[in-house]
């Protein structure tokens, strides 16, 4: 008799995978498609892949799947479903998957979680100008005198910027009710009841810029939002306003905030900086009032399977015909990261 | 017709009086109580001070409050009530103050409020490893290849020791219910149905240690406390664990931290050190895995005001006739901070 449960092949880099597709996770999978050699490949091209994409019906994808172009989803005839684990599918999905009427979930509000969660810590080290003082202590040791030179230390009545209610803007001004803060959210595309709904209030940006202690960015980089946060937009910031980019490099203006941060009028935690990395000689590695982390804040290692097992869930409902969570629409290319 | 509220006096150093009573704060104090001159004093051995104390029933201190003395009491005849408004009374408490049957309030479980907010940060940074590889950053610089080299950067499914189910331990447990991580929590004096009521279990310490990526401390400093993690402690920790102590470094052997964070197989997080300041020849300034803050997770600037308003809600209930919802008793100072 023939196995009724349809064929599959995962696609992504194979590092990933090992992170991504541990036993639970490969277990889950085999039970509810077939697998064939190659289970796995990062490549659509040769031979042996290509006659596996005749058979598939799903592809389960993460970081390093290759572009779908309209050829390589000419060998794929059967394909009627991508489920991706992890954030972005735009790195590969192409205008040829929407025309096929391929379905294509993401698991970027999984994604959204560990972003989130260290965006809320930056906000209160920032609030409390943790990072910084960190920095001073190396260089003034048991001199404490300097504490008091960083302003009011503390986090209680401070007004939060969020710029962008996206899945991670969202998610940091719901964590944002654990604390006495008030939260500003700029976002033309967000309904005010909505952001009203968890606890913050929209306004525009140029509202929110005078008025925050602390700045969050969680904008997609698209061509519209590139340096969104500019020269004129950080003159617009207060004196000691905290700049936290968790989002993507390009949305602010890596000089014009070199130039604020290096007078010691802004003070910035950045995770993500453009380029990326900052050349070697990039002044902000210096300066004690910039924090660099290396685009740890999205998910790495076990945070991964959050999204291996979000796929699965999608896959799973796929599998017994309900309705997608996560589903991706060509048309949130438009806003969407 | 003589006024029907009772007298009171405000007892503190001046600049904390500057900050934790700023016009709203004074005004509501005015309109429970009688402010006679003077209104403000961090000494109670002056003729014009013991003429006040005589009258006065209330008192509202904050830290720099002097030694309540048999003596100093004995000027005070009608004394009622002293409501604090910041965490230990410690400092300035007798065991006259308990004979005489003086209410005493303290603010510290809006004290614990910015430690648990500070705390929760640091462990997510812990996780992630954030503060270290932004040191790494200031040495590697574009070379990110040192970011593989200090474990999994992940916050999904570590295990948390919190050291101390204490007023911020509590917090943080509770807290830590936002974050995918498992809890344990070792207290001898805690409740295993209240620990595992706030998402935590009650284990021994021996047994906590070993399991642990990150350890939090949050007992108070008593003698009993005195190096309760010291080098067989610390040596019991997994290699690649963050200790992070936002409690009171006396908690903690330096030292013997000192030693396991030079060798890079222990890493800590310290806004709180033994002794305070550490001298400026300590080790721990240099190391790339310490983040030492100037002792800045507690209640500072604004915060220090949360606890003035709730010694005032404390005060209201007195004058109504209300049960406190904050005293202290003589036989809490053998356990708590």
């Amino acid at each position: 008799m023939k196995d009724a449960r349809p064929q599959a092949l995962l696609v992504m880099d194979p590092a990933k995978f090992g992170v991504q597709f541990q036993e639970p996770q490969l277990r889950r999978l085999r039970g509810l498609v077939e697998l064939a050699e190659p289970i796995l490949t990062d490549e659509l091209d040769s031979a042996h892949v290509r006659s596996r994409l005749r058979e598939v019906e799903v592809l389960v994808t993460s970081w390093g799947c290759p572009q779908l172009t309209t050829e390589r989803l000419a060998a794929a005839p059967r394909l009627r479903a991508i489920f991706h684990c992890a954030g972005t599918v735009r790195t590969f999905v192409t205008d040829e998957v929407w025309r096929r009427g391929i379905l294509v979930t993401n698991a970027a509000d999984e994604n959204a979680i560990p972003v989130a969660e260290f965006t809320l810590a930056a906000i209160v080290f920032a609030g409390k100008k943790a990072p910084f003082l960190a920095q001073d202590a190396r260089k003034h040791r048991d001199d404490w005198s300097y504490s008091t030179r960083r302003g009011e230390l503390s986090n209680r009545g401070r007004t939060i910027g969020v710029v962008g209610f996206s899945r991670t803007g969202r998610r940091v001004v719901e964590r944002l009710r654990t604390l006495d803060v008030d939260v500003l959210v700029a976002d033309p595309y967000a309904d005010p009841a909505e952001v009203a709904a968890v606890g913050g209030r929209l306004v525009s940006l140029p509202e929110l810029l005078p008025r925050c202690d602390v700045l969050t960015l969680h904008v997609p980089a698209l061509p519209s939002t590139r340096h969104l946060i500019g020269a004129p937009e950080l003159a617009l910031l207060r004196d000691g306003t905290t700049v936290i980019n968790t989002a993507r490099g390009a949305v602010l203006d890596t000089a014009a905030l070199e130039r604020e941060c290096a007078t010691g009028r802004l003070d910035a935690m950045l995770d993500v900086t453009d380029p990326e990395p900052l050349p070697a000689d990039s002044l902000l590695y210096d300066l004690p009032n910039v924090m660099i982390t290396p685009h740890i804040a999205g998910s790495l290692g076990s945070e991964t399977r959050r999204m291996s097992e979000s796929a699965l869930d999608e896959l799973e409902r796929y599998l017994s015909g309900q309705p997608p969570r996560a589903a991706v629409t060509a048309d949130e290319f438009v806003v969407s990261a």
